[in-house]
């Protein structure tokens, strides 16, 4: 039985057309781009391109404002830690939202150990930043405001240019992970004024591995990974060539076929939802209009998310329950109470990403196995 | 013209074998290791295997002593950041030879800016670290020591159980790096008493971006990229399924062949060294028997490294001159510098690693083309 798998937010396969397109890096080109010989200036300029093609990918002013990394996690570690320590005789304050990811919220835990005030700003129960809040909150002692472009739980779309204008008019540093929503709605570093911004290759159906971070020419920033100097001084070690060129096809390709895996998505997505609510206690969460194309989340009364996730498994559809990245705790996600939901209401979500392979035939099976599924778990259900 | 690649130590292919074990996880096992259903699962099973191929390689005590990071950069940062920081209370001191790595080297150069005391130990003129200096040296203070397995640009083999002994007599945290001798000599860390290594994949024919460390279980320390949570907490980030499974293969056929790999470039190695050295004032530096099996390197008195390389590219010949990570500034290698050579004597280096697809019958070209080279190279100098 073939599988449906509605969990992109977790991780995408990688493109045929990306692999096509990296495959001679890793059969043939192997240089160091370290290297003055010819087989390194070739890795150099393969690098050099896949730079050009992410700068493109965010309308970056400079090919030189891409750093690649080895992720979104690194890429947020870099931006967040390495702007706070670089800026430190400014003040010691960073800033972020209620829901940000944990690969940005955990460096900024880290901070706060070392001593950085740490201020959270709320969101309303659609997950949308509280921008009084936000402006109270700014001082010029902040370094670095964190607020991600869309969430990875809930699927809602910031308002970015808001909050950037918010977060400039005291001279912040305005740090966005976009890795959710990236390659769905489309993104402009200079027009949404942003300061640095992460991506994940993966998340663009690129290869695992690798990320990006940009940086706005002139940006304070420091290394946080010490070493060769490579990445202008800024993420040191040999570079991942096929991993970087890789990143960079899936880049031009993701804004190539935006709007056309757009409008595949809405169509599956608002079937989907049509069908899920029809779910007795069921709810839509996150916005149900700002939000990504590709994303329907779900709570359902009186049961619990691990399970939804494994019945839904033994009916071969995979989907995430929670952050997609802390799925092992049993906690309650921390987005879901940060909208306002009880504890028991946080516990019973279900997260659909769709993906470009995704088609309109899997919606009935899906609905279907999501009505058995609440169905089942109900009658089993203490509560 | 074939090219022949004599580089190794800065960049190696992809071995064919490696890539069709790899394959699979680029076109169909894509799944996030940390979410429950089946297609994470498998991707948890890849990394687990590749976890025991790594532990293997070395003579771990036990697989999940074994980490994988995005390089041996960042295994170097976690090894001797994390300990340092996590060990604050013990003191401040850290310890490491002159020639460690530029990635063993700025990590520790970045502790000494935040006020960790820095010691480094000196070497011969083979390369071999002063024990004497070293047992001076390490007090009750310091944290960590580092001295790498064997040197990248002169190709010396430390005697790794003496200075373990020395070290652990402290009761300080030894760090090796294994980079450039991994693959080459067998490396057994519970015999050779380490409790830290750093390994690279790439050096080992696997993919670049991936690399490992190991921890001896007890050793204190911290993460360095605060996340997800990943890696036992020690390293965040989405799993890069292909590149650790990857280099899980990588080990385990580096471990298998090392045998025939080493014989095949002593050949090599020994017939190049006999056919370089015949050109008038060439010498090898590092130590003649005490060194790495596929290393062969060299100093020319008058001329000078680069210019060496870029002649020898011209005769589709490909070699390295200092550091491989640190060709492109123009200063003198600070390898060659602490065996005790003249600025301008450490100018006129050449390095040659070997690999698995070289032939003895790349001797002669290669010879005639250092002859070449040299000769066309002192008509014009100026010294």
């Amino acid at each position: 039985m073939k599988i449906i798998y509605l969990d992109h937010a977790s991780a995408c396969p990688l493109d045929q057309r990306v692999l096509a397109f990296g495959r001679k890096y890793l059969e043939d080109t192997f240089g160091n781009p370290s290297s003055l010989y010819s087989t390194g200036l070739e890795a150099k300029t393969a690098i050099e391109s896949a730079r050009q093609k992410v700068a493109g990918f965010i309308n970056a002013e400079d090919e030189k404002s891409i750093i690649f990394t080895s992720g979104a996690t690194e890429s947020s570690n870099l931006a967040i830690r390495g702007t706070a320590l670089r800026n430190m005789a400014k003040g010691q304050e960073i800033v972020a939202s209620a829901i940000e990811h944990i690969s940005v919220f955990n460096p900024m835990k880290e901070l706060q150990k070392q001593g950085f005030k740490l201020t959270i700003i709320p969101v309303d129960h659609y997950g949308h930043i509280d921008l009084r809040e936000l402006e109270k909150a700014v001082s010029p002692e902040t370094i670095v405001t964190s607020v991600m472009y869309a969430n990875n739980e809930i699927g809602t779309i910031q308002p970015i240019r808001e909050i950037s204008e918010i977060v400039h008019r005291k001279g912040i540093y305005f740090h966005v992970d976009a890795c959710a929503a990236a390659g769905h709605i489309p993104i402009d570093v200079q027009s949404d004024g942003i300061d640095l911004l992460s991506l994940s290759s993966n998340a663009l159906y690129g290869p695992q591995g690798v990320g990006a971070l940009y940086i706005k020419p002139g940006v304070k920033i420091q290394t946080i990974m010490p070493g060769g100097g490579q990445e202008r001084g800024l993420r040191s070690g040999t570079e991942n060539i096929f991993g970087i060129a890789a990143m960079g096809e899936a880049a031009r390709i993701a804004k190539e076929d935006m709007e056309k895996d757009r409008q595949n998505d809405l169509k599956i997505r608002d079937e989907l939802i049509r069908g899920i609510l029809k779910v007795e206690d069921s709810y839509l969460t996150g916005h149900p209009v700002e939000r990504l194309p590709h994303h329907a989340s779900f709570r359902f009364a009186r049961i619990e998310g691990e399970s939804i996730l494994l019945s839904m498994d033994m009916f071969n559809i995979q989907i995430a329950t929670g952050s997609a990245c802390s799925s092992q705790t049993l906690e309650a996600s921390r987005v879901l109470l940060a909208i306002g939901l009880k504890h028991e209401e946080a516990h019973g979500s279900m997260v659909i990403t769709l993906g470009r392979q995704n088609r309109e035939e899997e919606v009935a099976p899906t609905v279907e196995a999501v009505k058995n599924t609440v169905a089942k778990l109900r009658m089993l259900s203490p509560l």
